[in-house]
């Protein structure tokens, strides 16, 4: 499908994409490059790329279709050397957590005859680094395109039959609208889970021996995605400020009206509120984006 | 080791609790009983009981572990009614996730002769019910007990000896401490999640279709936690006010200051703070406490 893929950074999503193109055989060739030489050293044994180039210009030579996968943070630097080297009918496009930075930083570098389609594909693990990429990462999962205005439709197509081919479902969203979707399905819930891990690890009456024995009661799951990417994180929360605060705001009052409900004891108030809970599970099981496994108790299943 | 078992209450733990006796072999029988006629019928076929009685009162009788499996809200009423049938040398105990309300609401009501030895295991699903249960339920978690002032050492080592039979490792600590600890690992976590869906449902902006389909950023893990037993949870926060409260204002201090610094763009204290989730989630799976699997792929493996 694309005769020279590059991808710039190799961690858990370009690693994974490599896997992916090459399971779907949809390239002739994936060139690789990390700005780090030990990852570029690690990954070239790995295999999921056919050649690994020694800077950022050469691996963008020539491709077709070149997708950014670096932390948001380093897109605006990686674009300014890049940015020449572009081939005139190139795809250039991301995998970045927010996309009213990327635009706002990458948008501007862009050459003309480039067509620049940021994308975000819903998915990973909490583990990092080329080693931990794997072909099947985005199968069932969503890949939302933010197109900006004057992206060329033809080149939208054929990043969206790309994406599908890596086994995720596409859906195209207002580059705002996506912001604010991901600040209240992952960025919010992130920074909770990381709030909740060092209010655990200050609070002197409680031991951290006691917090990690005691953690299969619901505090070890907050640790699972509290063990994320840290880089990647900081530079989510310094690229979708508002977004962040909006949600973050609303989780504030609605925290508010449920600490004073325990407060009262107001067993009805409480009752309905974790009563809704359910629901929303139900759904996202049915529609394949988590398992029924009652994996609370881990790899244990019922008798 | 012991003749008769009672199980009052058969949800997740109740029936897991029979299946691990049945399992270990522990008792010579074991009667269950439910306030829920419904639940005791399908009990009755799930075969982790050798009888249900009809009665609370029939099934603790003769009885030399009774067990309330119930939530927490109900002990009370529970401990009213079998209070008299309680046979001489009977150990009484619970699984309930809070210690301080037990004590203060059975603890009177217990007859003299009776041991009374409140227990917590730290293990279970977010499913419900009688067909939930399974005998491994608890191998390699811990279970707490908060034995009273006056408690009988000799029954509670039979206590301690029984839960290890049970899979379970087994700590002894204060009431308050154990409330304490379970706030900060278990309930305030469970607040925080069950609040999160609700801030989802309840953002305009968002619609609950989105929600559910980039859920798999980071969201759907906090509507596992919150699929929970509200019932259950309702109770925990009625009986463990102070604690929940403790820490919650804890998490909202922190929460104020990691808002402020993605309002101010602080990313060296967004970058420390996200560091430190590392290695609490490292301690936590070397103790067993979680597997390293990479739970966001859910069942999907590195190449």
């Amino acid at each position: 499908m694309f005769n020279k893929v590059a991808l710039i950074g190799l961690g858990l999503i370009g690693s994974s994409l490599g896997h992916a193109i090459k399971r779907g055989k949809l390239a002739a060739s994936i060139v690789g490059f990390d700005a780090d030489a030990d990852v570029r050293a690690r990954a070239a044994k790995l295999g999921f790329t056919d050649a690994i180039a020694d800077t950022a210009e050469a691996a963008v030579t020539d491709a077709d279709l070149v997708i950014l996968c670096t932390p948001v943070g380093a897109y605006k630097s990686v674009a300014r050397v890049i940015a020449a080297q572009l081939k005139p009918g190139a795809i250039l496009s991301d995998v970045g957590s927010v996309k009213g930075a990327v635009v706002r930083d990458v948008g501007p570098l862009v050459p003309a005859g480039v067509h620049f389609i940021p994308a975000h594909p819903i998915a990973g693990t909490e583990f990092s680094g080329p080693e931990a990429g794997f072909a099947s990462l985005f199968d069932g999962r969503w890949t939302i395109l933010t197109p900006v205005p004057g992206s060329d439709a033809k080149a939208t197509q054929a990043l969206k039959k790309f994406w599908e081919d890596c086994g995720a479902q596409v859906e195209v969203m207002e580059v705002a609208h996506h912001d604010l979707v991901l600040a209240m399905t992952s960025h919010v819930p992130h920074l909770i889970a990381y709030n909740i891990v060092g209010t655990a690890h200050d609070l002197e009456a409680v031991t951290e021996g006691e917090v990690i024995k005691y953690s299969a009661s619901g505090f070890r799951d907050f640790t699972r995605i509290a063990a994320s990417d840290p880089t990647m994180w900081r530079d989510v929360f310094l690229n979708n400020r508002e977004a962040v605060l909006e949600v973050l705001g609303r989780f504030n009052e609605d925290l508010a009206t449920l600490q004073r409900a325990v407060r009262d004891g107001d067993g009805d108030y409480l009752f309905a509120t974790f009563t809704r809970g359910r629901g929303i599970r139900k759904a996202i099981i049915e529609q394949g984006q988590d398992t029924a496994a009652p994996n609370f108790g881990r790899d244990k299943k019922p008798a």
